[in-house]
């Protein structure tokens, strides 16, 4: 009986130099892959007629009953590597830091809520939903109050979206590559389907002064994080979320309301809400002037750099997950765009000398992962792999290089650069800069 | 200050009689819905400044840090009533039988892994990966055997596809409506993102003979569950499915790897998959016999009716959650076919004589779970609402009525109607046959 083992596609087209093949490669049926990707430590063997004796043993798990139902589900046992990675809390704290979703352990768009990524400043707030209240007040007709269960009555929308940290990436910005994972370098971004309450209906129902510009929300956390949020982004797509992946929103995302402000920075989207402010100006809250500022070269800072651009990672092969011996091989990753959709992802394997446009994987939504899949006959040379992302408004992904040059090295929000991975001729996947 | 409290919406267009308003109501800018919604026993009181006496006060959870990060989350404690349903295993087992998905305490269209609905025949079985083999023979040229290693570097494709076992809502084929919640009468049906292979490929890469027509998958559970399936299906959009939702497969939906059918009953997308034999003909396995036919009123079976044909039920409201007192609700449900996209769902308050459109959440997407929603002016007054959905090939949910007519009661499977929930003046929601 044959294993499945590795053999060269011979007639698949060429997309790019250096092994990338059509994105549609794939697609094609009646297409004979045989082997397309070599298995580690399959040995191959001469195909014949299976006989009773080839099938496999029947395993342990067969002979007896399995285990009963369960009332809520948890990864199997065997996943349990596949967690967050948790960076050390900030001096003096448990709960204030971040941890990374292991992106280059995932496939598809939505991310499992138990591995969205967290951004906390002063840990998960315990948050009994009977005692919580949503006061909306300040330039308005009626100043409001809210408990959850009227929230829950409220008209809904349902909305795929990514949230990421403006932090993610910023170790790229550092003179050396960190030799990191995917996850632990820009698993600051996570994808989930969010339902709850357009703010607008709110806002309306409030009678929020149309003269008023800007709003301020502040969090029932500890830290009272608090950030100003221009009412143009309120009136168009920001919810109260109240569902994450069809449960109610997990305690370190919210639990049990939070802001959602699609494609904002991560921290805007208010977490554990308690109070919206209607003012004619941004607050200047500690959160938006001693932090969530872009330090530049010249020691200036922006301000207010609200959407996440364009940007995309590959995830497979990334650093850790080695390539056993050449072959054919899937080039997969994800793309994001807080200004809107993604229209193309391109590849390159000879470190962007070369690009080929890879396939991505519908649904694609405005302001959600977009995951993006392209063959690659790799001839086991040692390789460069890019991947760049553009955007609907046309915006594309530029060089690490030129986004130092632009915003220096002092910088942490907002880092966006095209990401090199090096292939060593051993099958080794590392972070470089390229 | 004025807590949210209920007022009519003087101006709102009428869409059907008895209350229902158009779909869009919620979605226009500007609309002041005061008190779209009411909340039980809040008290209405006089707008007025808010002053810092107004603000509440400062909860205990802002008083100190909150809780540290979590390697993987879970679910808040305050909702440690949301669970699946577990039905009593079938009599001398543990693991026989059906857990369902709750579905009036979900929104949006993604089902949270954790609350996926179980239908197992011996229970789950506790397989370790690494031992684990997939086994592709019969008539093909080159029988082959992949580890799960192996099969996670294949080109993969990422769908949200719903699930749903050919046994959903049978209790309402019966004499008398059952008293149950919605996910107890209709929970075997819940709404993934799955990733895996194209079956396609592997039967490609075996050389499967163009004559057979058909193949048998069988699970490695102690039940070794095998169904039948056409080879056209198989070569269409079937997958060799290894993540859900973005992580690998959780135990009880066929870890480490399952077949994935879209829009079939749910048993032929066969768990902990195993073996995949090419065959000329159905093999008539214990589970496509004995199981899983429509035994009709004149005592025959129809045998491989395999989509799950066009079908809706409004989750909110529904039994279990009353409506504490005349206003403006949202009518908010769920619609799916497995034979493709939902084009059209209709929303009736007076027990079917006049229908709305209700709004379809996007991304409205073939052989998933699609969100419905329509608002709803409440006079208080009894009512009975029902949903009735079309799909892509013009298919519409028959009545009750309609369908025990065509299959009678001794049917099992594949129940669709259209559900009617009563609403009594209380406002209290039972399940009837109207």
């Amino acid at each position: 009986m044959a294993r499945s083992t590795r053999s060269p596609v011979a007639s698949a087209p060429s997309a790019a130099n250096n092994g990338l093949l059509d994105r549609r490669l794939f697609l094609a049926s009646g297409l004979a892959v045989m082997g397309a990707v070599a298995g580690g430590g399959l040995t191959g063997s001469s195909p014949g007629d299976v006989q009773a004796a080839d099938l496999p043993d029947v395993p342990t798990w067969m002979q007896y009953p399995g285990a009963p139902f369960g009332t809520y589900g948890v990864p199997a046992k065997y996943e349990s590597k596949v967690t967050r990675t948790l960076i050390r809390s900030q001096p003096g704290t448990t709960g204030s830091g971040a941890s990374r979703t292991p992106l280059e352990m995932l496939d598809g768009m939505i991310t499992p809520s138990g591995l969205h990524f967290e951004r906390h400043h002063s840990g998960v707030p315990g948050i009994d939903p009977a005692q919580h209240r949503l006061l909306i007040h300040g330039m308005v007709k009626r100043p409001l109050i809210f408990d959850i269960d009227t929230l829950l009555r409220y008209p809904m929308v349902s909305r795929i979206h990514f949230m990421e940290c403006s932090g993610n990436s910023q170790l790229m910005y550092g003179a050396t590559p960190p030799a990191l994972r995917a996850g632990e370098l820009h698993g600051l971004v996570s994808c989930s389907e969010w339902t709850g309450v357009p703010l607008r209906m709110l806002l309306d129902e409030a009678g929020a002064d149309p003269a008023a510009s800007w709003l301020l929300a502040e969090g029932a956390d500890s830290a009272a994080m608090s950030r100003s949020v221009p009412m143009a982004k309120a009136r168009d797509d920001a919810l109260i979320a109240l569902y994450q992946n069809g449960e109610r929103l997990r305690p370190e995302n919210g639990y049990p309301v939070r802001l959602f402000l699609p494609g904002y920075e991560g921290n805007m989207s208010v977490k554990w809400l308690r109070r919206i402010k209607v003012t004619s100006a941004p607050t200047m809250t500690k959160d938006e002037t001693s932090k969530y500022t872009d330090l530049q070269a010249d020691g200036k800072s922006l301000m207010f750099t609200y959407p996440m651009n364009v940007k995309s990672v590959i995830t497979r092969p990334s650093p850790g997950l080695a390539m056993p011996a050449a072959g054919l091989y899937e080039v997969s990753g994800i793309a994001w765009s807080g200004d809107g959709a993604i229209v193309k992802v391109e590849v390159s394997t000879d470190g962007g000398q070369t690009w080929a446009e890879a396939m991505l994987s519908a649904p694609v939504l405005p302001r959600a992962l977009t995951r993006f899949r392209i063959p690659w006959k790799w001839q086991g040379a040692s390789a460069v792999l890019k991947s760049r992302a553009t955007d609907s408004t046309g915006e594309v992904q530029s060089t690490r290089e030129h986004l130092v040059a632009e915003h220096g090295n002092n910088a942490v929000f907002h880092y966006n650069a095209i990401q090199a991975w090096s292939v060593s001729e051993s099958g080794e996947v590392k972070n470089v800069y390229a």
